[in-house]
């Protein structure tokens, strides 16, 4: 009996050590393996390296083309003429019109009477007339490449053919038709503009640091970043009813580290605001318009708390292309 | 004494048990350290996404800076010329002069005698005359940018200021002034030229796959990986006297897998050979000169066991910058 009892409390303390040593080195193994594991790339990283995340699952055809946003008010008989010009553009895959006619009714009746288009054409109605409604993240959106273009603007199918190739070699920048610049004066306020502005002691030639959205192709992922904004900057664009596209310049360009836009030079972009019989004329005409754009280029440098916008003197164009005869020069 | 030896038993049972238990768990802590430290990316990936390692330490003048190779033959008049004109650049730091004037004595001592000139100027004597002598990794080379020039060939100074800033931002390319392009045959044979030649069924606009060397931006970099190339290659050129720049745009679109070049429009950009005495005129006057470009395209398909070249319709100018009335276009 007593040796029973004494041989039974060697083999307990033995099990006791032996539990206590496992837990300490199955400890280990989890620290070992969590250290490694944070030194992993994150897939992101990996994947994408100067891009979020896709937005949304997509389709080989959904990767080899861009779906056209074009936002609307007040100018349906323009907005009818740009869908049955732009229906039929290369690698087109959908069209997103947004529609900021509150309370009206959307050409859609129509326009579907007048079947069959070459691709679908949605029609988003809005609560509210905003400028910043052409940036939402749109569930319909299923490509990579945006096409933005503003509801007066006519550009060339092979400009936008053109344009979407070099796109595809800069997916992370804002690939358009219209650069613009900001300038510092010695007071350190901005101000915004365009060939007509120069900064000091600049030498040849010119430069620009924004590319405008209102012509131009850039990565859906961004209108998802758009989202994630400081709420300043929507109201800032809400307050003025303008500066969207600065907003976006800054976006790219924070995102980046590198010029937000690169421009590729138009053969031929018209713009079309005079066909229209409304009447109605762009909100650039209102006389506060390019004021406005100064003082938001200076808000959105308080806001993101420094100057993102970055130079560029790059200007694409088709090598080989012969020009049009009614090659409208924008530069 | 008997109950001592029935204790001891189970004593030591547990005591190997518990060596076995934790050999086993130091080898499964070992095997998963190991597994998750494979996952880690490698360093050269992190650092160097798309160029090899930096050929030297260096200064940070020589990472904003770049060095002029120029290989002279027979036109001693012209390239002292060329001297005086590069040595005034924007952002040069050094000259390196291929003399293969063999047996020759150069112009060195002349040189410094009409000194002091802005840089220093390098006279690497050969001792056999080669095309290709002047793709060498040369001791003296300090900087990542080579501008390659032909011995006959004069560039303004704001198109070259111009070009490094391009190719800052492309280091991977080849960045210069003058395109060309092979072009497959039904027959299945490349053939080798310029504008003149058209790929079947290709439509606006014009391609390149090449950009020549003697008149170009590129990485040091590649000079190094130059001399790791199949013998093959060096016979190809050593034969021909021909086609070193048609093998480094294989090399460089070999290495990214993109198109090698990125051509800059010239704005002034001249052939200075009648200036010359000598009464010389380049090797690409010979009769062959061009069947051979095709001929070697052919030859190193089969060395590289494939066409690596790829097409880009990218022409890049300055944003803004007035042409000059002396304009002459090379395209």
């Amino acid at each position: 009996m007593r040796y029973f009892h004494f041989c039974k409390l060697p083999g307990r303390v033995m099990g006791i050590r032996l539990l206590r040593f496992t837990s300490v080195v199955i400890i280990v193994l989890l620290l070992v393996a969590g250290a490694l594991t944070a030194l992993l790339p994150s897939i992101k990283d990996d994947k994408l390296p100067n891009l979020r995340r896709e937005p949304k699952p997509q389709s080989q055809s959904a990767l080899d083309s861009f779906t056209l946003i074009m936002q609307t008010y007040n100018r349906t008989d323009l907005l009818l003429k740009l869908l049955n010009h732009y229906q039929a553009i290369p690698n087109l895959h959908k069209v997103i019109v947004v529609w900021n006619n509150i309370g009206e009714k959307t050409p859609e009746e129509m326009w579907n009477s007048l079947g069959p288009h070459p691709v679908p054409v949605v029609f988003k109605v809005q609560s509210v007339n905003r400028m910043r409604n052409r940036l939402q993240n749109f569930p319909e959106l299923e490509t990579k490449a945006v096409l933005m273009m503003d509801d007066d603007t006519l550009v060339s199918a092979h400009d936008l053919a053109f344009a979407f190739s070099v796109w595809q070699q800069f997916p992370e920048h804002i690939v358009g038709f219209v650069p613009r610049k900001h300038i510092s004066t010695p007071s350190g306020v901005y101000s915004y503009g365009s060939f007509e502005l120069q900064n000091p002691g600049f030498g040849n030639g010119d430069q620009y640091s924004m590319v405008l959205i209102g012509a131009a192709f850039f990565h859906s992922g961004y209108l998802e970043d758009f989202q994630r904004q400081p709420e300043a900057v929507y109201a800032l664009i809400d307050e003025t009813q303008n500066c969207d596209d600065i907003a976006m310049n800054f976006l790219v360009a924070k995102h980046t580290g590198k010029p937000s836009g690169v421009f590729v030079k138009p053969v031929d972009i018209r713009n079309l605001e005079k066909d229209t019989n409304s009447g109605y004329s762009g909100m650039w005409h209102r006389a506060e318009h390019l004021l406005q754009r100064s003082y938001c280029v200076n808000k959105l440098v308080n806001i993101y708390d420094g100057m993102p916008l970055k130079y560029s003197n790059i200007m694409i164009s088709q090598f080989g292309f012969p020009n049009y005869a009614n090659h409208k020069n924008k530069m």
